[in-house]
This record gives C-alpha cells, structure tokens and sequence, in this order.
C-alpha cells in the first residue's frame, strides 16, 4: 500500500498501549490527592484531539473539564484554573510555542500537568510534572487517561473489559487501513482539484474532522477547506453548497450519529459531490457498546489512506510547508 | 446611508436596554434560590453569541457556564445538566427546531429556562421559564443577564457604572456604523467577488468571526469561507494564505488583542488582501476597561455595513434562501 508501513504502525500502537500501566499510576495517584477539575490545553491538532475527548467524557461523566486553546489560556485565562487543577496536554515536537508557555503559567499557580510527549529531551518532556512517552497513537493514551479518570469516578465500569479487547485494536486498525484504501484512492483521484472541500463530522468525529480540515488537508497539502459540526451546517453553512460543491461526511457511531445520518439524508439532494466515510463500514474486536467510543481511532485510520492518495494525487509531498516552523511569526 | 435607518436601530438598542430591570429580577431570583451552572444552548448564529459571552464570563467568573450545541445537547447529553442548572437559549424566531427540542429536554430534568425570544406566540416564547421580549439587540439582553449573574456572584463590581455608560451606546452605534460605511464599502467592492474569504477573530470577537462568516456570508450572501481562531490560525490554516488570499481580521480590546495582533504582523507578509476592522478605531461613551467588554456590540455594528456594501456589490439580496426554511430537512 502506498506510504504505509504496517509494521512500523502496528509498533506504534502497541507502543502506545504499553504506557497505560504508567498512567494508571499517574492517575490514581492524582484522584488520591483529590483535583478540582482537568485541563485539555492544545493547539491545532492536539486542540481537536481535545474536542473528541470532551465528546467522549462530557456525556458520560460529571468531572469538570475544560478546552482551551493554549494561546487564550495564555492571554484570556480561565478564571476556574487553580492549584487545584490537572492539566493534559500534548505535543509530538515537544517544544510548541504556545502550550510551552501554558504549562509555564500553569507551574506559577502551582497546577500539576500531564504531558503526552513523544519527543525526549525538549522543553516540554522536561517540564511537564507526569511525562507520558512513546512515539505516536496518541489517541491510546488519551484514552487510557481520561476512562482511568473516570473509572476512578465509578463512571467506566467496563474498564477491565474495554481494555482487554482494545489489545486487539492495532491489529484491526490495520485492516481498517486497508479496506479503506480503495475508497480513499477513488475520492482523491475525483476531487482532489476541487477549489473546496467541506468537512462535516459530529460528536466525536468532529475533532477528526477540524483537524483533518486543517492539519492535514491545510497545511500538509495546502487544499482549501472548511469544516464544520453536522448540527451548525444546516444553521448558515449548507447555503454555500451546490451540485458542484465537495462534501465529505465523517461518520461515527456515538450519540450524535443521528446528526451526521440528517446530513447524509438531505445532502444528496444539493450535490453530487457527496463522499462518507463512515467508522460501521470496519470490523472491529471491541463489543458493540464500545463501537462509538472508538469511532475516532477507526476514522484517523481512514484519514491515513486520504492523506496517501492526495498526497500522490496532487503530487504534493506533505512535508512542504510554506511558513510553519519556516518563518517567524 | 444604504439599507440603515438609524431611528430603528436606537429603538431596538433602547427596547433591549429596557430589558435590563426584567432581567435583574429574574436573575436576582434565581440567584436568591441557588443553582449549580448555567448552560447557553444554540446554534449557529445564537451558539456563537454564546461563544462571545463565554468569552466574556470565563476569564472573570468563576460561574460554571457550559455552551453547547442544541443538536448535541439533544443527542448526546451533558453529566453535568441537571435541575439545579440554568438553561439561556436565545432565538429571533422562536421555533428554532433543535432548541425548541433542547428546553423540552430541561423541562423534562426540572431545569428552569431563560428565553431572549423576539417573536411573541411561537413555541419557544411559550415554553422558556423566564420570557426576555424585545425586538433585536440581542447582545444587550446577554449581557444584562450574564453581568448580572457575575454582579451577584461579587464578580462585577462596576455594574452600576458600566450600565450609566450603557444608555449612550444606542447613540454611539450609529456614529459607529457612520465611521465604518467607507472602509465596507471599500472591502465589498474589493473583494466581493474572491473565490474564498477567511475570518479571524479572537477571545469576543471569535464568535463575531464564525458567525458573520456562517449566517451573514454564507447563509445570506452565498459566499464561501472559512472562519478561524487567531490562535489555531498559526497552526495549520496559514498556510493555504497566499498573495490573493482574502483574510480579513476581527480585532478587539479584550485580552485576546495580542493574538490578533499577531495575526497582523505576520499576515501582510504572505497576503496583499488583508482587510482589518479594529473596535479600537471607534469612540465609545464608555471608561477605557469597559472597551475589551463591549468590543462585539462594535464589531456587529461594522459589520452591518459590510452586509449592506456586499449585498448592493454582489447584488444579492440577502434575504434569499435556497434550502435553509425552504426545504425539510
């Protein structure tokens, strides 16, 4: 398959799993002590691997977070941020400008961080109070942290359950991979010149879809995009859309699939530009319970093959960048 | 001036000034009997005024406020609503499907509702718990209700002298809408015909972005865009920006100015269609501390010029619509 290397993925996802023992710790230790509230503070990409987890946690559990954006909780603040507080961030170069500073100011009031960093040795493994480090499958540890907090709150009581079949998950993701490699080919060979795409996700599918919006089709391979939740397109933005208009439908299978399946039912009406990918289409070795839960693992396995075929489609390797970590800014 | 009569822009702004002793008495009760949180819940263009004011409450209050979706709300739920939490939901219509759908929702939980509802007789001015009615001004209406809550939460001490300021702002709009006409006039005829706009904004002002971006350019003026905090700007969208690349910028005096101020040392660089509004280009009839806070109310006043330019350049008229009311969906 182009640009994949199985092993090399399957290695890193396990790699991922193997921190959970660690965080386990890290976390019960901290529901020992007692927190206030928990802190996801991230920019871009890590920003919308926020929001997926909001969309994981905030149906389900009355711990108290909040989303920030390192750069507002840098100027704006939060007036609910205490010594009290847990932070989680994240960041794979480990040294991003702005949740560097975050964490800074966060050590001032005397909040404890936890930090997901893949890269040693930089500012951010340094300085974050709990390191959490493999190289890539971010979502794993996200997930280990967050269902530890809430287990520990009596609200994941499928823990033990969720995690024993989730050892299986690497292995599936790769076939997953590899189911969607047909589908992803044939969108990036029709409309990878378009002057446009939407990007519709719901629940949490909607960080996937931000981020794959930005991160990968904006920056990595410098398509114009616009993403936007399932609920507020039909709210302002489905006036845009005509026959000719590119729209890309990611759907899960949490609570809010209902929003995406209101998408999919009137969006054909308005253009033949339509393309789902939908997380149902995959096997998967985890209970149907589970299915929503990990729908963002299943849809971040889809969007690899996207980034494949455009990337060879537009002919556009996607380490250019123009300006990013080029300029001064 | 085109499409401005400014006797009934004051006479919205003092019918929702008159508000003010209504909300205080509901507030004050609410406050009296106790309540764990407050939940704003709307979509698109109401969900963004939400956005405005929880940027305004969550550096300065420790009040927990949630802002969701109503179409999440509706599917996936919150662990922490409850009985105890205040709901505000605001609709000019008063149908607006998924909130009408929301406050049954909180009725079902015991929640009480606050309802900024401009059309007496439909559903929503029916059903909320505490009917806020006037035509327009929505804004004046929000904060009266959420600086109230901070005032009895010993959280705004300026109260009363910011509300003294307050009853000039209706005058000083229009002197605002005056100065803006030009500078719209310009952009519209300039670029009302670019393939693609970007809208950045930060901390207030971000609502104003993605709401004028959605419910004025796409909904009523069928232009494309992509609307973008100042912070995440920097981490992925920039580098889709070249030379002809319109981005407009949304600048306001609260805390978050240093983003967008970033925004504009950097953007001239790599675009020759840069476009700024800055609230701080107009006089307000309010103390230099009370600028930051009222900086959307001066952007939706700039940006009632822009629509009356880019409807007359693009000669569409903004009340049109293709799908949105017109079609079930």
């Amino acid at each position: 398959m182009l640009r994949y290397n199985e092993a090399e993925a399957i290695a890193k996802d396990i790699g991922a799993l193997a921190c959970r023992s660690k965080i386990e710790e890290i976390v019960d230790g901290i529901c020992k002590e007692g927190y206030d509230n928990i802190f996801f503070i991230g920019v871009g990409g890590t920003l919308a691997y926020a929001w997926t987890m909001e969309n994981i946690v905030k149906p389900a559990s009355s711990i108290k977070i909040y989303v920030e954006h390192a750069a507002d909780f840098n100027t704006l603040g939060n007036k609910n941020f205490g010594k009290n507080s847990i932070v989680i961030v994240e960041s794979a170069s480990g040294d991003t400008k702005e949740v560097v500073e975050s964490v800074e100011k966060c050590h001032k009031v005397g909040a404890k961080v936890i930090g997901i960093i893949d890269k040693l040795g930089t500012p951010l493994a340094g300085s974050v109070d709990y390191l959490i480090n493999s190289t890539g499958g971010g979502l794993y540890k996200w997930y280990a942290i967050m269902l530890r907090f809430m287990f520990n709150n009596g609200e994941f009581p499928a823990y033990d359950l969720f995690w024993s079949q989730m050892s299986n998950m690497p292995a599936a993701l790769v076939e997953v991979v590899k189911k969607a490699d047909e589908p992803a080919a044939e969108f990036a060979k029709k409309y990878c010149d378009e002057p446009f795409q939407y990007l519709i996700g719901a629940g949490n599918t909607w960080g996937v879809a931000y981020s794959y919006a930005m991160c990968l089709m904006e920056e990595m391979l410098w398509m114009k995009t616009k993403s936007i939740t399932a609920g507020d397109w039909f709210h302002g933005c489905l006036e845009v859309c005509d026959r000719d208009t590119s729209v890309i439908v990611f759907c899960g299978e949490d609570g809010a699939r209902v929003e995406t399946d209101r998408v999919l039912a009137f969006a054909p009406r308005i253009t033949r530009k339509l393309t789902v990918f939908d997380t149902a289409d995959y096997e998967l070795p985890v209970n149907k319970e589970f299915r929503g839960l990990v729908s963002p693992m299943v849809m971040w396995a889809v969007c690899n093959r996207l980034t494949a075929h455009l990337e060879d489609e537009l002919k556009h390797p996607s380490e250019i960048r123009r300006y990013y970590r080029q300029l001064k800014y």
